[in-house]
Protein backbone atom coordinates (compact mmCIF):
# COMPACT_ATOMS: atom_id res chain seq x y z
CA UNK A 1 0.00 0.00 0.00
CA UNK A 2 1.72 3.51 -1.10
CA UNK A 3 -1.36 4.99 1.71
CA UNK A 4 -1.64 4.27 5.32
CA UNK A 5 -5.35 4.24 7.11
CA UNK A 6 -5.84 6.37 9.62
CA UNK A 7 -9.63 5.38 10.43
CA UNK A 8 -12.61 3.38 8.60
CA UNK A 9 -16.20 2.97 9.11
CA UNK A 10 -18.28 0.20 7.31
CA UNK A 11 -20.82 2.53 5.93
CA UNK A 12 -23.91 1.30 3.11
CA UNK A 13 -22.12 -2.07 3.15
CA UNK A 14 -18.84 -0.91 2.61
CA UNK A 15 -16.82 1.57 3.80
CA UNK A 16 -15.77 5.19 4.71
CA UNK A 17 -12.19 4.77 4.98
CA UNK A 18 -9.76 8.22 5.69
CA UNK A 19 -5.34 7.36 4.40
CA UNK A 20 -2.83 9.67 4.40
CA UNK A 21 0.28 9.43 2.09
CA UNK A 22 3.53 11.15 1.30
CA UNK A 23 3.23 13.04 -1.48
CA UNK A 24 5.99 13.79 -3.77
CA UNK A 25 3.71 15.96 -5.39
CA UNK A 26 3.75 18.61 -2.37
CA UNK A 27 6.27 16.49 -0.75
CA UNK A 28 4.03 16.53 2.40
CA UNK A 29 1.99 14.38 4.04
CA UNK A 30 -1.51 14.11 2.56
CA UNK A 31 -5.13 13.55 3.40
CA UNK A 32 -7.76 11.72 1.41
CA UNK A 33 -10.84 9.89 1.72
CA UNK A 34 -12.68 6.88 -0.18
CA UNK A 35 -15.94 5.56 0.06
CA UNK A 36 -15.36 1.77 -1.57
CA UNK A 37 -19.16 0.24 -1.92
CA UNK A 38 -20.33 -3.27 -1.02
CA UNK A 39 -17.47 -5.46 -3.94
CA UNK A 40 -17.76 -9.19 -5.07
CA UNK A 41 -14.19 -10.59 -4.96
CA UNK A 42 -12.48 -8.94 -7.50
CA UNK A 43 -15.09 -6.76 -8.88
CA UNK A 44 -13.71 -2.82 -9.59
CA UNK A 45 -15.38 0.04 -9.60
CA UNK A 46 -15.24 3.18 -11.64
CA UNK A 47 -14.23 5.73 -9.43
CA UNK A 48 -15.56 9.27 -9.08
CA UNK A 49 -13.90 11.97 -7.66
CA UNK A 50 -15.06 14.92 -5.60
CA UNK A 51 -13.07 18.24 -4.66
CA UNK A 52 -13.88 20.56 -1.87
CA UNK A 53 -13.47 23.99 -1.40
CA UNK A 54 -11.87 26.82 0.57
CA UNK A 55 -11.35 25.75 4.08
CA UNK A 56 -12.66 22.17 3.87
CA UNK A 57 -10.82 18.98 4.31
CA UNK A 58 -11.08 15.63 3.14
CA UNK A 59 -13.50 15.09 5.44
CA UNK A 60 -16.31 17.70 5.04
CA UNK A 61 -17.65 15.87 1.40
CA UNK A 62 -17.70 12.08 3.03
CA UNK A 63 -19.60 13.65 6.16
CA UNK A 64 -22.00 16.28 4.62
CA UNK A 65 -23.29 15.69 1.40
CA UNK A 66 -24.77 12.25 1.65
CA UNK A 67 -23.43 10.91 -1.62
CA UNK A 68 -22.25 6.97 0.04
CA UNK A 69 -26.37 5.94 -0.18
CA UNK A 70 -26.28 6.84 -4.33
CA UNK A 71 -22.65 5.76 -4.49
CA UNK A 72 -23.26 2.07 -3.00
CA UNK A 73 -26.71 1.84 -5.69
CA UNK A 74 -24.48 2.87 -8.66
CA UNK A 75 -21.45 1.22 -7.76
CA UNK A 76 -19.05 4.12 -7.41
CA UNK A 77 -16.24 4.47 -5.36
CA UNK A 78 -16.00 7.80 -4.03
CA UNK A 79 -12.67 9.85 -3.66
CA UNK A 80 -12.27 13.27 -2.21
CA UNK A 81 -8.69 14.71 -0.91
CA UNK A 82 -7.23 17.76 1.43
CA UNK A 83 -7.21 21.30 -0.08
CA UNK A 84 -3.89 22.45 0.53
CA UNK A 85 -0.67 20.96 1.68
CA UNK A 86 -0.55 21.59 5.45
CA UNK A 87 1.86 22.00 8.46
CA UNK A 88 4.14 24.17 5.93
CA UNK A 89 5.77 26.89 7.84
CA UNK A 90 5.25 29.26 5.02
CA UNK A 91 4.44 33.07 5.91
CA UNK A 92 1.24 34.08 5.45
CA UNK A 93 -0.21 30.52 4.57
CA UNK A 94 -2.22 30.40 7.33
CA UNK A 95 -3.60 33.81 7.58
CA UNK A 96 -6.24 34.16 4.98
CA UNK A 97 -8.96 31.64 4.80
CA UNK A 98 -9.21 32.30 1.14
CA UNK A 99 -5.51 31.60 0.41
CA UNK A 100 -2.84 29.00 1.75
CA UNK A 101 -4.06 26.27 3.81
CA UNK A 102 -7.02 25.01 2.75
CA UNK A 103 -7.10 27.17 -0.44
CA UNK A 104 -4.52 25.47 -2.47
CA UNK A 105 -7.07 25.83 -5.28
CA UNK A 106 -5.89 23.29 -7.57
CA UNK A 107 -2.79 24.78 -9.00
CA UNK A 108 0.79 23.85 -9.89
CA UNK A 109 2.31 27.11 -8.33
CA UNK A 110 5.00 28.69 -10.43
CA UNK A 111 5.98 31.29 -7.77
CA UNK A 112 7.76 31.36 -4.66
CA UNK A 113 7.35 30.52 -1.81
CA UNK A 114 4.66 28.44 -2.64
CA UNK A 115 6.16 26.40 -5.81
CA UNK A 116 7.96 24.01 -3.97
CA UNK A 117 5.08 22.48 -2.17
CA UNK A 118 1.93 23.91 -3.61
CA UNK A 119 1.33 21.33 -6.53
CA UNK A 120 -2.56 20.45 -6.34
CA UNK A 121 -2.92 20.41 -10.11
CA UNK A 122 -0.55 17.30 -10.31
CA UNK A 123 -1.19 15.68 -7.19
CA UNK A 124 -4.98 15.72 -8.09
CA UNK A 125 -4.47 14.73 -11.64
CA UNK A 126 -1.96 12.00 -11.44
CA UNK A 127 -0.47 11.26 -8.27
CA UNK A 128 -3.59 10.57 -6.39
CA UNK A 129 -5.50 8.30 -9.25
CA UNK A 130 -2.01 6.42 -8.97
CA UNK A 131 -2.18 5.45 -5.36
CA UNK A 132 -6.56 5.12 -5.91
CA UNK A 133 -5.71 2.37 -8.50
CA UNK A 134 -3.28 0.68 -6.46
CA UNK A 135 -4.60 -0.05 -3.31
CA UNK A 136 -8.26 0.46 -3.83
CA UNK A 137 -10.56 -2.01 -6.21
CA UNK A 138 -10.91 1.16 -8.60
CA UNK A 139 -11.29 0.04 -12.81
CA UNK A 140 -8.07 1.51 -14.10
CA UNK A 141 -8.60 4.83 -16.25
CA UNK A 142 -12.54 5.11 -15.59
CA UNK A 143 -13.19 8.26 -13.66
CA UNK A 144 -15.08 11.22 -13.72
CA UNK A 145 -14.72 14.26 -11.65
CA UNK A 146 -16.76 16.82 -9.75
CA UNK A 147 -15.88 19.28 -6.92
CA UNK A 148 -17.73 22.66 -5.14
CA UNK A 149 -16.86 26.36 -5.45
CA UNK A 150 -12.80 26.49 -5.65
CA UNK A 151 -13.32 22.69 -6.18
CA UNK A 152 -15.59 23.05 -8.84
CA UNK A 153 -13.40 25.64 -10.14
CA UNK A 154 -10.88 22.31 -10.06
CA UNK A 155 -12.95 19.85 -11.26
CA UNK A 156 -14.07 22.06 -14.72
CA UNK A 157 -10.38 22.81 -14.95
CA UNK A 158 -8.58 19.33 -14.82
CA UNK A 159 -11.49 18.18 -16.88
CA UNK A 160 -11.49 20.42 -19.68
CA UNK A 161 -7.59 20.04 -20.09
CA UNK A 162 -7.59 16.75 -19.08
CA UNK A 163 -10.67 15.70 -21.41
CA UNK A 164 -10.08 12.59 -22.96
CA UNK A 165 -8.76 11.38 -19.10
CA UNK A 166 -12.62 11.60 -17.50
CA UNK A 167 -15.92 10.34 -18.35
CA UNK A 168 -17.55 13.18 -17.66
CA UNK A 169 -17.28 16.41 -15.36
CA UNK A 170 -19.69 18.08 -12.51
CA UNK A 171 -19.47 21.22 -10.21
CA UNK A 172 -21.76 22.83 -7.59
CA UNK A 173 -21.11 26.57 -7.54
CA UNK A 174 -18.06 26.71 -8.77
CA UNK A 175 -15.82 29.44 -9.76
CA UNK A 176 -16.33 29.62 -13.30
CA UNK A 177 -13.01 32.13 -14.20
CA UNK A 178 -11.02 32.81 -11.17
CA UNK A 179 -9.22 35.35 -13.60
CA UNK A 180 -11.93 37.15 -13.07
CA UNK A 181 -12.71 36.91 -9.67
CA UNK A 182 -11.47 38.31 -6.39
CA UNK A 183 -11.05 34.92 -4.90
CA UNK A 184 -9.28 33.72 -8.09
CA UNK A 185 -7.21 36.97 -8.49
CA UNK A 186 -5.46 36.76 -4.81
CA UNK A 187 -4.88 32.99 -5.16
CA UNK A 188 -3.42 33.40 -8.35
CA UNK A 189 -1.18 36.14 -8.01
CA UNK A 190 0.28 34.35 -4.98
CA UNK A 191 0.40 30.95 -6.55
CA UNK A 192 1.65 31.95 -10.64
CA UNK A 193 2.92 35.63 -9.98
CA UNK A 194 1.12 38.83 -11.63
CA UNK A 195 -1.28 37.91 -14.48
CA UNK A 196 -0.28 36.79 -17.39
CA UNK A 197 -1.35 34.16 -19.83
CA UNK A 198 0.06 31.27 -17.28
CA UNK A 199 -3.17 31.97 -15.18
CA UNK A 200 -5.56 31.71 -18.30
CA UNK A 201 -4.57 27.86 -17.73
CA UNK A 202 -6.23 27.61 -14.46
CA UNK A 203 -9.67 29.35 -16.20
CA UNK A 204 -12.74 26.96 -16.82
CA UNK A 205 -14.59 29.59 -18.95
CA UNK A 206 -11.25 30.72 -20.95
CA UNK A 207 -9.99 26.97 -21.40
CA UNK A 208 -13.87 25.87 -22.41
CA UNK A 209 -13.53 28.39 -25.63
CA UNK A 210 -10.91 26.50 -26.79
CA UNK A 211 -11.59 23.17 -25.97
CA UNK A 212 -11.82 20.65 -28.57
CA UNK A 213 -12.36 17.24 -26.99
CA UNK A 214 -16.18 17.63 -25.69
CA UNK A 215 -17.07 16.32 -21.99
CA UNK A 216 -20.29 15.87 -20.45
CA UNK A 217 -20.84 18.39 -18.15
CA UNK A 218 -23.44 19.46 -15.63
CA UNK A 219 -23.58 22.23 -13.20
CA UNK A 220 -26.06 23.16 -10.61
CA UNK A 221 -25.88 26.25 -9.45
CA UNK A 222 -28.46 28.05 -6.35
CA UNK A 223 -29.52 31.30 -6.74
CA UNK A 224 -29.80 32.68 -3.44
CA UNK A 225 -26.03 31.38 -3.17
CA UNK A 226 -24.08 34.56 -1.34
CA UNK A 227 -21.15 34.50 -3.74
CA UNK A 228 -22.80 34.31 -6.99
CA UNK A 229 -22.37 37.00 -8.61
CA UNK A 230 -19.48 38.96 -7.05
CA UNK A 231 -17.11 35.35 -7.01
CA UNK A 232 -18.71 32.68 -8.72
CA UNK A 233 -20.38 34.20 -12.27
CA UNK A 234 -21.57 31.61 -13.93
CA UNK A 235 -22.91 33.87 -16.98
CA UNK A 236 -18.95 33.98 -17.63
CA UNK A 237 -18.84 30.00 -18.68
CA UNK A 238 -22.30 30.12 -20.15
CA UNK A 239 -21.14 32.58 -22.71
CA UNK A 240 -17.64 30.72 -23.55
CA UNK A 241 -19.84 27.55 -23.87
CA UNK A 242 -22.21 29.14 -26.16
CA UNK A 243 -19.10 30.97 -28.17
CA UNK A 244 -17.24 27.77 -28.50
CA UNK A 245 -20.95 25.67 -29.16
CA UNK A 246 -19.94 23.71 -26.44
CA UNK A 247 -22.90 21.59 -24.77
CA UNK A 248 -22.90 22.23 -20.99
CA UNK A 249 -26.13 21.89 -19.10
CA UNK A 250 -26.06 24.16 -16.28
CA UNK A 251 -28.72 24.42 -14.21
CA UNK A 252 -29.84 27.30 -12.00
CA UNK A 253 -31.35 25.98 -8.95
CA UNK A 254 -34.10 28.21 -6.91
CA UNK A 255 -33.77 29.29 -3.40
CA UNK A 256 -30.60 27.30 -3.01
CA UNK A 257 -27.28 28.76 -1.20
CA UNK A 258 -23.55 27.68 -1.22
CA UNK A 259 -23.89 24.78 1.44
CA UNK A 260 -23.60 21.17 1.49
CA UNK A 261 -27.86 21.47 2.30
CA UNK A 262 -27.48 22.44 -1.60
CA UNK A 263 -24.95 19.54 -2.23
CA UNK A 264 -27.30 17.12 -0.77
CA UNK A 265 -30.05 18.06 -2.38
CA UNK A 266 -28.71 17.31 -5.72
CA UNK A 267 -25.73 14.80 -5.42
CA UNK A 268 -28.05 11.98 -6.46
CA UNK A 269 -28.09 13.70 -9.88
CA UNK A 270 -24.79 14.57 -9.85
CA UNK A 271 -23.43 10.85 -9.44
CA UNK A 272 -26.68 9.55 -11.67
CA UNK A 273 -24.83 11.61 -14.31
CA UNK A 274 -21.43 10.10 -14.32
CA UNK A 275 -22.44 6.85 -13.67
CA UNK A 276 -24.22 7.19 -17.24
CA UNK A 277 -20.64 7.69 -18.68
CA UNK A 278 -18.61 5.59 -16.34
CA UNK A 279 -20.55 2.29 -17.27
CA UNK B 1 -43.47 32.61 17.19
CA UNK B 2 -41.62 31.30 20.09
CA UNK B 3 -38.47 30.15 18.50
CA UNK B 4 -36.00 32.99 16.46
CA UNK B 5 -34.60 31.74 13.12
CA UNK B 6 -30.96 31.57 13.28
CA UNK B 7 -30.29 30.11 9.82
CA UNK B 8 -32.13 28.41 6.87
CA UNK B 9 -30.96 26.22 4.17
CA UNK B 10 -33.40 25.05 1.40
CA UNK B 11 -32.79 21.26 1.12
CA UNK B 12 -34.35 18.75 -0.59
CA UNK B 13 -36.94 21.06 -1.87
CA UNK B 14 -37.71 22.06 1.67
CA UNK B 15 -35.12 23.41 4.23
CA UNK B 16 -33.58 22.94 7.48
CA UNK B 17 -33.67 26.01 9.63
CA UNK B 18 -31.90 26.47 13.32
CA UNK B 19 -33.83 28.31 15.59
CA UNK B 20 -33.31 29.62 19.46
CA UNK B 21 -35.79 29.91 22.24
CA UNK B 22 -35.94 30.43 25.59
CA UNK B 23 -36.96 27.70 27.84
CA UNK B 24 -38.96 27.21 30.66
CA UNK B 25 -37.95 23.81 31.51
CA UNK B 26 -34.31 24.71 31.07
CA UNK B 27 -34.14 28.70 32.12
CA UNK B 28 -31.22 29.30 29.51
CA UNK B 29 -31.75 29.76 25.45
CA UNK B 30 -32.43 26.13 23.81
CA UNK B 31 -31.08 25.51 20.20
CA UNK B 32 -33.21 22.90 18.29
CA UNK B 33 -33.51 22.37 14.23
CA UNK B 34 -35.96 21.34 12.15
CA UNK B 35 -36.46 19.90 8.50
CA UNK B 36 -39.76 20.76 6.93
CA UNK B 37 -40.10 19.27 3.99
CA UNK B 38 -41.69 20.79 0.60
CA UNK B 39 -45.44 20.88 1.49
CA UNK B 40 -48.56 22.56 -0.10
CA UNK B 41 -50.27 25.54 1.54
CA UNK B 42 -51.81 24.45 4.81
CA UNK B 43 -50.77 21.17 4.21
CA UNK B 44 -49.18 19.32 7.43
CA UNK B 45 -46.98 16.61 8.01
CA UNK B 46 -46.29 14.25 10.79
CA UNK B 47 -43.57 15.12 13.18
CA UNK B 48 -40.01 12.61 14.21
CA UNK B 49 -37.70 13.43 16.71
CA UNK B 50 -34.44 12.77 16.70
CA UNK B 51 -32.35 12.70 20.18
CA UNK B 52 -28.75 13.13 19.87
CA UNK B 53 -25.71 11.43 22.04
CA UNK B 54 -23.08 12.39 24.17
CA UNK B 55 -21.14 16.03 23.00
CA UNK B 56 -23.69 16.45 20.31
CA UNK B 57 -25.59 19.71 19.37
CA UNK B 58 -28.73 20.17 17.04
CA UNK B 59 -26.32 20.57 14.11
CA UNK B 60 -25.47 16.75 13.73
CA UNK B 61 -28.14 15.11 13.13
CA UNK B 62 -28.87 17.93 10.12
CA UNK B 63 -25.83 17.49 8.80
CA UNK B 64 -24.57 13.89 9.37
CA UNK B 65 -27.16 11.66 9.23
CA UNK B 66 -28.53 12.07 5.41
CA UNK B 67 -31.77 11.85 6.77
CA UNK B 68 -33.39 14.97 5.03
CA UNK B 69 -33.38 13.06 1.35
CA UNK B 70 -35.59 10.09 2.83
CA UNK B 71 -37.54 12.59 5.07
CA UNK B 72 -38.61 14.62 1.93
CA UNK B 73 -39.60 11.17 -0.35
CA UNK B 74 -41.66 10.52 3.11
CA UNK B 75 -43.34 13.82 3.79
CA UNK B 76 -41.79 13.74 7.92
CA UNK B 77 -40.48 17.03 9.54
CA UNK B 78 -37.55 16.06 11.33
CA UNK B 79 -36.42 17.75 14.30
CA UNK B 80 -33.41 17.56 16.78
CA UNK B 81 -32.16 19.65 19.62
CA UNK B 82 -29.27 20.58 21.97
CA UNK B 83 -27.96 18.08 24.32
CA UNK B 84 -28.24 19.93 27.74
CA UNK B 85 -28.56 23.78 28.68
CA UNK B 86 -25.33 25.55 27.89
CA UNK B 87 -24.03 28.39 28.92
CA UNK B 88 -24.45 27.83 32.74
CA UNK B 89 -21.64 28.67 35.39
CA UNK B 90 -22.03 25.45 37.35
CA UNK B 91 -18.47 23.95 39.45
CA UNK B 92 -17.85 21.01 36.76
CA UNK B 93 -20.43 21.43 34.12
CA UNK B 94 -17.51 21.40 31.46
CA UNK B 95 -15.08 19.01 33.13
CA UNK B 96 -16.32 15.53 31.47
CA UNK B 97 -17.48 14.80 28.09
CA UNK B 98 -20.09 12.48 29.01
CA UNK B 99 -21.98 14.25 31.90
CA UNK B 100 -22.69 18.23 32.42
CA UNK B 101 -22.42 20.51 29.08
CA UNK B 102 -23.25 18.22 25.88
CA UNK B 103 -24.63 15.42 27.87
CA UNK B 104 -28.12 16.38 29.70
CA UNK B 105 -29.20 12.11 29.53
CA UNK B 106 -32.83 13.31 28.91
CA UNK B 107 -33.68 13.28 32.65
CA UNK B 108 -34.79 15.87 35.02
CA UNK B 109 -32.55 16.60 37.62
CA UNK B 110 -33.79 16.38 41.30
CA UNK B 111 -30.22 17.19 42.56
CA UNK B 112 -28.45 20.69 43.36
CA UNK B 113 -26.69 22.49 41.24
CA UNK B 114 -27.99 20.15 37.96
CA UNK B 115 -32.29 20.27 39.23
CA UNK B 116 -32.81 24.36 38.62
CA UNK B 117 -31.63 23.82 34.55
CA UNK B 118 -30.94 20.03 33.57
CA UNK B 119 -34.99 19.46 32.90
CA UNK B 120 -34.34 17.98 29.46
CA UNK B 121 -36.65 15.25 29.78
CA UNK B 122 -39.65 17.76 30.37
CA UNK B 123 -37.89 19.70 27.28
CA UNK B 124 -37.87 17.12 24.97
CA UNK B 125 -41.48 15.51 26.24
CA UNK B 126 -43.65 18.69 26.29
CA UNK B 127 -42.03 22.27 25.44
CA UNK B 128 -40.71 21.83 22.38
CA UNK B 129 -43.53 19.59 20.71
CA UNK B 130 -45.15 23.18 21.65
CA UNK B 131 -43.23 24.95 20.39
CA UNK B 132 -42.85 22.91 16.91
CA UNK B 133 -46.79 22.40 16.70
CA UNK B 134 -46.80 26.25 16.93
CA UNK B 135 -44.29 27.58 14.75
CA UNK B 136 -44.12 24.62 12.43
CA UNK B 137 -46.70 22.80 9.85
CA UNK B 138 -46.94 19.77 12.20
CA UNK B 139 -49.87 17.55 12.94
CA UNK B 140 -50.91 17.99 16.51
CA UNK B 141 -50.14 14.73 18.48
CA UNK B 142 -48.72 12.80 15.34
CA UNK B 143 -45.19 12.26 16.58
CA UNK B 144 -42.62 9.35 16.64
CA UNK B 145 -39.13 9.70 18.38
CA UNK B 146 -35.73 7.66 17.73
CA UNK B 147 -31.94 9.10 19.03
CA UNK B 148 -28.69 7.62 19.15
CA UNK B 149 -26.30 6.67 22.11
CA UNK B 150 -27.58 8.64 24.92
CA UNK B 151 -29.78 9.88 22.34
CA UNK B 152 -30.88 6.22 22.11
CA UNK B 153 -31.54 5.83 25.74
CA UNK B 154 -33.83 9.09 25.60
CA UNK B 155 -36.06 7.85 23.05
CA UNK B 156 -36.59 4.21 24.24
CA UNK B 157 -37.21 6.30 27.84
CA UNK B 158 -39.87 9.08 27.20
CA UNK B 159 -41.37 6.79 24.20
CA UNK B 160 -42.04 3.84 27.16
CA UNK B 161 -43.08 6.24 29.60
CA UNK B 162 -45.38 7.82 27.38
CA UNK B 163 -46.41 4.98 24.93
CA UNK B 164 -49.75 6.84 23.93
CA UNK B 165 -47.95 9.68 22.80
CA UNK B 166 -46.25 8.47 20.35
CA UNK B 167 -46.66 6.46 17.28
CA UNK B 168 -43.31 4.28 17.43
CA UNK B 169 -39.88 4.53 18.98
CA UNK B 170 -36.72 3.63 17.51
CA UNK B 171 -33.02 3.32 18.12
CA UNK B 172 -29.50 3.78 17.35
CA UNK B 173 -27.04 2.05 19.44
CA UNK B 174 -28.74 3.19 22.60
CA UNK B 175 -27.89 3.02 26.01
CA UNK B 176 -30.04 0.21 27.11
CA UNK B 177 -29.62 0.62 30.87
CA UNK B 178 -28.45 3.68 32.46
CA UNK B 179 -28.56 2.12 36.08
CA UNK B 180 -26.19 -0.53 35.26
CA UNK B 181 -23.48 1.08 33.03
CA UNK B 182 -20.22 3.40 33.65
CA UNK B 183 -22.09 6.35 31.94
CA UNK B 184 -25.13 6.51 33.34
CA UNK B 185 -24.20 5.85 36.54
CA UNK B 186 -22.26 8.66 36.76
CA UNK B 187 -24.64 11.05 34.82
CA UNK B 188 -28.07 9.40 37.26
CA UNK B 189 -25.54 9.96 40.40
CA UNK B 190 -25.13 13.64 39.66
CA UNK B 191 -28.60 14.45 38.22
CA UNK B 192 -30.54 12.11 40.89
CA UNK B 193 -28.50 12.12 43.59
CA UNK B 194 -27.15 8.61 45.22
CA UNK B 195 -29.25 5.13 43.35
CA UNK B 196 -32.49 4.67 44.43
CA UNK B 197 -35.48 4.30 43.18
CA UNK B 198 -35.62 7.28 41.33
CA UNK B 199 -33.06 5.88 38.57
CA UNK B 200 -35.45 3.32 37.26
CA UNK B 201 -37.51 5.84 35.59
CA UNK B 202 -34.87 6.73 33.34
CA UNK B 203 -34.00 3.20 32.71
CA UNK B 204 -35.09 1.72 29.31
CA UNK B 205 -35.03 -2.33 30.32
CA UNK B 206 -36.44 -1.75 33.52
CA UNK B 207 -39.35 0.07 32.18
CA UNK B 208 -39.96 -2.24 29.54
CA UNK B 209 -40.47 -5.38 31.96
CA UNK B 210 -43.55 -3.06 33.43
CA UNK B 211 -44.67 -1.22 30.23
CA UNK B 212 -49.11 -1.98 29.40
CA UNK B 213 -49.20 0.06 26.50
CA UNK B 214 -46.69 -1.14 23.91
CA UNK B 215 -45.50 0.69 21.16
CA UNK B 216 -43.55 -0.54 17.72
CA UNK B 217 -39.56 -0.70 18.52
CA UNK B 218 -36.58 -0.79 16.24
CA UNK B 219 -33.42 -0.77 17.41
CA UNK B 220 -30.28 -1.30 15.37
CA UNK B 221 -26.66 -1.97 16.98
CA UNK B 222 -23.53 -2.55 15.22
CA UNK B 223 -21.65 -5.60 16.37
CA UNK B 224 -18.31 -3.18 15.62
CA UNK B 225 -19.32 -0.63 18.49
CA UNK B 226 -16.59 0.08 20.66
CA UNK B 227 -18.86 1.13 23.68
CA UNK B 228 -21.31 -2.20 23.05
CA UNK B 229 -20.23 -4.08 26.33
CA UNK B 230 -19.46 -1.99 28.70
CA UNK B 231 -21.97 0.87 28.15
CA UNK B 232 -24.93 -0.05 25.92
CA UNK B 233 -25.22 -3.75 26.94
CA UNK B 234 -28.70 -4.99 24.42
CA UNK B 235 -28.36 -8.20 25.83
CA UNK B 236 -30.58 -6.00 29.20
CA UNK B 237 -33.13 -5.04 26.68
CA UNK B 238 -33.69 -8.26 24.97
CA UNK B 239 -34.02 -10.09 28.07
CA UNK B 240 -36.35 -7.10 29.76
CA UNK B 241 -38.77 -7.84 26.43
CA UNK B 242 -38.23 -11.31 26.50
CA UNK B 243 -39.75 -11.45 30.19
CA UNK B 244 -42.34 -8.73 29.67
CA UNK B 245 -43.41 -10.69 26.09
CA UNK B 246 -42.88 -6.99 24.33
CA UNK B 247 -42.05 -7.56 20.68
CA UNK B 248 -39.18 -5.20 19.95
CA UNK B 249 -36.64 -5.97 16.91
CA UNK B 250 -33.09 -5.39 17.79
CA UNK B 251 -30.80 -5.75 14.62
CA UNK B 252 -27.31 -6.52 15.05
CA UNK B 253 -25.54 -5.16 12.23
CA UNK B 254 -22.63 -6.74 11.25
CA UNK B 255 -18.72 -4.40 11.24
CA UNK B 256 -20.83 -0.98 12.25
CA UNK B 257 -19.52 1.11 14.86
CA UNK B 258 -20.76 3.57 16.83
CA UNK B 259 -20.59 6.79 13.98
CA UNK B 260 -22.51 8.50 12.12
CA UNK B 261 -21.72 6.36 8.98
CA UNK B 262 -23.75 3.93 10.87
CA UNK B 263 -27.12 5.81 11.73
CA UNK B 264 -26.76 7.05 7.86
CA UNK B 265 -26.53 3.25 6.83
CA UNK B 266 -29.69 2.53 8.11
CA UNK B 267 -31.73 6.07 8.41
CA UNK B 268 -33.88 5.33 5.70
CA UNK B 269 -35.15 2.13 7.40
CA UNK B 270 -35.80 3.98 10.19
CA UNK B 271 -37.90 6.82 8.67
CA UNK B 272 -39.56 4.45 6.72
CA UNK B 273 -40.57 2.65 9.77
CA UNK B 274 -41.69 5.79 11.48
CA UNK B 275 -43.65 6.71 8.61
CA UNK B 276 -45.72 3.40 8.47
CA UNK B 277 -47.36 4.16 12.20
CA UNK B 278 -47.44 7.68 11.60
CA UNK B 279 -50.00 7.38 8.47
Amino acid sequence: MASTLRKKHKTFGGYTGYYEHESESTKTKMNFSVFVPELKAGQKAPVVYFLAGLTCTEENFMTKAGAQTYAADLGLILVTCDTSPRGLNIPGIKDSWDFGEGAGFYVNATHAPWSTNFKMYDYVLSELPKIIETDFPAQKGRRSIMGHSMGGHGALVIGFRNAKEFASVSAFSPINSPTRCPWGEKALSHYLGPKSPAWDQYDASLLLEKATHKLPVLIDQGDGDEFLEKQLKPELLVAAAKKADYPIKLRMQHGYDHSYYFISSFIKEHLEFHARFLK
